[in-house]
């Protein structure tokens, strides 16, 4: 829904148009949504080392930020014995996929409020042409 | 940066490029995300009342994050005297509104980049045709 459309309305100010409850918490997270980005930019997975390195955390605020997405079922964590010294490897779910997608939709359409909030223009040549559906 | 581009080269693995450590927390948070947005929306400033109901928030939640977001410096709050029963009026300040614009170029690259982890012909075709910039 567009901004510039509602701000005139009073009637329509009564309803909660900013609250974005579609942005899923678990997701939104800054830390966590580096690291479900960076998995699902590589669905084969990612080692904990990778991850820490791509995301910039330490071990212990990457290991906090793992608990939490696999609590949710949103990554699996596997140990992969095949390497002499085993590694853990990170992959997300298809639920966690998902989600991310879901939550991703929001996001779009916070940015398209954000953009026309501060520059209508540039939200109604946006709607003109939108973006490629995710 | 593009995901595709980075994925194959194992030396960028070591960078840092899903760290989005310019999605300021203050701001990234989503109830003050849906506060930012609707002030943004309205230069003029919004009562408490219309703020709570736009983002879907209690008084208590509500007071809480715009303390955060008044502590730095983001919005002002004042008495709008001019009502026979004083309203409290929140705005967007200078530095709030240069604060959340830069906040907003980086969800783009963050959108662009999921975008990509997703579903990777989407991202090339808005590579190709970007988005208005704000």
């Amino acid at each position: 829904m567009g901004i510039a459309n509602m701000s005139s309305a009073s009637s329509r100010r009564r309803t909660p148009v900013f609250a974005y409850e579609g942005l899923d918490r678990v997701i939104h997270e800054r830390a966590r949504l580096g690291v479900l980005t960076s998995l699902a930019a590589h669905p084969k997975g990612l080692s904990f080392g990778d991850l820490k390195l791509l995301c910039g955390l330490t071990d212990g605020n990457l290991s906090r930020h793992l608990r939490v997405l696999e609590r949710e079922r949103l990554i699996a964590i596997a140990k992969d014995q095949r390497q002499r010294r085993p590694q853990t490897i990170c992959r997300i779910t298809a639920i966690g996929r998902r989600r991310y997608v879901e939550y991703l939709a929001v996001l779009e359409r916070v940015l398209l409020d954000a953009t026309a909030a501060v520059r209508p223009e540039a939200a109604a040549s946006r709607a003109r042409a939108p973006l490629p559906s995710i």
